[in-house]
């Protein structure tokens, strides 16, 4: 892609605090569950008492926000009311509550006599976040970051710059008081060092970007660090012959209208065409009375759609009160459409029949194949993961809605009395290979 | 890095055969544990039944190299014995008898009355293997590819091109025998083909590399497909102060010379100043006897070592009988010196005392951290994997030896009865979050 932005090689100023932040991360890595939860307690603690000063700091950025050419969606993501901050800092608290994802064990083996392999989960080390605006994301990934292990460097949207500033203090406080080195969260503020970023793969081991899709599209073509999200959330809803006609206008609603700004939110419908003449006939109505605008192909416009789709549409995350909706001669054809132009994060299906729900479940290679349900249950907290880091549309795990589990990686620890691989080939010592 | 290769565009030829390897996928993707099974042992026969032909052409391939300016271990590498064809057989029946990776439920939870989620193991889809000279390896990875349920693109050396082509129409015929897509296994011949691999990221899930340290390095340099597999490794073990004298010497010597070439040989012994001259003067002779040359630091040289190291010899794996010897001052100098030229393989310790065999393993951050044993147990087999896909080096997963379970990834799978979001927050349903 032709680059908009340079991605500038890492002054000294910020390797230094690269190596503030990783030496802060062996340090947190090192603690215990207890000492990580009371962190997170002094940290909600310090925002607490910081709340004049992180609600001043935000009226600042708001006034010089508003002087700027910004749009309203972005101000009103900036602004950090009071029940705004407070529901975060409770958020901060609650982020202890989860079960600690670190030092579990995966694997514990007999590989031969006294020679013990375990896996267990360590954190991943330095997380680096980029996000857009939202200044109560600080809150939110930070206390993630730290609950698991890990330390974190984070670059939040000029527009926001002294609310996170502000916010930060008070977590780096928090950290302080719990005993922590304050190091392991690190707020960069220079547009320079945000990109720079992405040049810190000795330093940095995952990058989560928190965004728009353009952020998101650019950050992965820009970085060998792996990144945890996605950019298109380009979902689609296949309405079988053999479905229940009210459920399929229910579904399709909600996964619709429930939240139209969402990556699980749908943007196409793929109709059956023995069963399209009612579906569209009911939709029609149900849609209209809803705001929603239906932009259909050929077919549905001849069964009374309005607008007519080009290929763009299909292409298109609206992110808005818009479906396209395409008329498609069996399960086949809709699965075909699904794998052109899926972005692989959520595609579900409405049928009674078990088989074909299952066949459309196999071969859609997306992160979530949902049946007979809204696509907006694709969420980390509505699987019950607890909270969310992110959702990747990636093939490879971490996949889908992610949740702490995706800030932890493992490594093997083997433990012996002597052991020596020559012994294995003389016949002196023997595999046992007996999980323990 | 300055490219001594291109990575060409794909041309049609190549995007036809990904076409077909893609639909390959597919319908493999859905076959049950014993059509994969049979299909291995239909591949198996077929290689039998084609032994003359594989050997001829494995000949001619070897008369050809020998006609070339390669080098001895290279031709080593490409001669197939009846042996090594008959082993190689074996091996593709064995892996028929591993657990099948597929279709594991890891997590099933009802989410609502009637919601149920699923996340399940799911083949990748097609990986893409690119190998030097071992024609053994084109039965081995297509066996696990099949075994996993995945399609497979490989790309070997073209002095091994006769001999690759041979056993891959054995495999195909073995596939169609069993009824699977022969096109589940597609070999490309020309070196061109093989670069333009790296940018097919719409067709290819994930690239094993097989082979030096620099093919692997230059491949991870020039695609953003996922690479499973690790350039160098350059492991250590630290002889602490309160090691066992005999332990230490008998796992320093097993760690390097049991296998040299391996990637989880030690290129470094670390060794604490108070144990040093004891054990350097009985490493000397030991060493010395078995043909390996000893290369140390200015104190070690001190200590009778005849060769001075230099920075060079620190970041260099050997893979021969050479081992470089640094003495350090205490356990966290040991650390320091790993974390600096460690390639996060397989790292270990020689100690008596827990508390100091605890902080190292937790603070070395390497895929493998060992206590009192061999580095060269760091092995997929050995661990009991029962087979070896790669050994990976990246921190996140999968990390370390890895088994079938790298060619496998997993979906989530949410079954409803009509299920919407709004329901939830109107009151009408609630989450029950129930791991089933």
């Amino acid at each position: 892609m032709a680059n908009i932005f340079e991605v500038p090689e890492p002054g000294n100023d910020l390797l230094e605090k690269a190596d503030q932040v990783c030496l802060a991360s062996k340090k947190i890595g090192q603690t215990e569950n207890h000492d990580r939860i009371e962190a997170l307690n002094f940290m909600a603690d310090y925002l607490e008492k910081n709340t004049k000063e992180i609600l001043e700091a935000n009226n600042e950025d708001y006034i010089r926000a508003e002087k700027k050419d910004i749009s309203k969606a972005l101000l009103s993501r900036l602004k950090l009311s009071k029940e705004k901050l407070d529901s975060g800092i409770e958020g901060v608290r609650k982020v202890g509550d989860l079960t600690d994802p670190v030092d579990q064990i995966q694997i514990k083996r007999e590989i031969s006599k006294g020679l013990i392999l375990e896996r267990k989960t360590v954190p991943i080390g330095v997380l680096g976040v980029i996000f857009e605006s939202r200044p109560d994301a600080v809150m939110q990934i930070s206390s993630l970051a730290i609950r698991s292990g890990n330390a974190v460097m984070l670059k939040g949207g000029s527009e926001a710059s002294l609310t996170n500033t502000a916010i930060v203090k008070a977590l780096k406080q928090g950290l302080n008081a719990s005993g922590l080195d304050e190091n392991a969260i690190c707020l960069l503020t220079s547009r320079k060092d945000s990109m720079s970023m992405l040049n810190l793969e000795k330093y940095i081991n995952l990058i989560i970007p928190r965004g728009s899709n353009e952020l998101v599209k650019f950050i992965q073509e820009n970085t060998r660090i792996p990144v945890l999200g996605h950019a298109d959330g380009i979902c689609h809803l296949f309405i079988d012959s053999e479905a229940n006609l009210e459920m399929a206008l229910s579904v399709s609603l909600d996964s619709k209208i429930q939240y139209p700004a969402a990556c699980n939110a749908i943007e196409t419908l793929l109709v059956h065409k023995d069963i399209a003449p009612v579906f569209i006939e009911n939709a029609i109505p149900l849609f209209d009375s809803n705001d929603v605008k239906l932009i259909g192909d050929k077919r549905s416009v001849e069964l009374g759609l309005k607008y007519e789709a080009s290929l763009e549409d299909w292409q298109t995350e609206y992110l808005d009160l818009i479906l396209s909706i395409k008329i498609v001669d069996d399960l086949d054809k809709a699965i075909t459409h699904i794998q052109k132009f899926s972005s692989k994060h959520t595609d579900g299906i409405i049928t009674e029949n078990l088989s074909t729900a299952n066949k459309f479940m196999n071969l859609v290679d997306s992160a979530g194949v949902f049946h007979n349900c809204s696509t907006r249950f694709a969420d980390g907290f509505r699987y019950g993961f607890g909270a969310e880091v992110g959702i990747s549309t990636q093939t490879l795990p971490p996949r889908g809605p992610v949740g702490l589990e995706g800030l932890v990686t493992y490594k093997y620890f083997l433990k012996g009395d002597g052991n020596i691989v020559d012994d294995f080939l003389s016949g002196k010592a023997i595999y046992t290979h007996k999980d323990l």
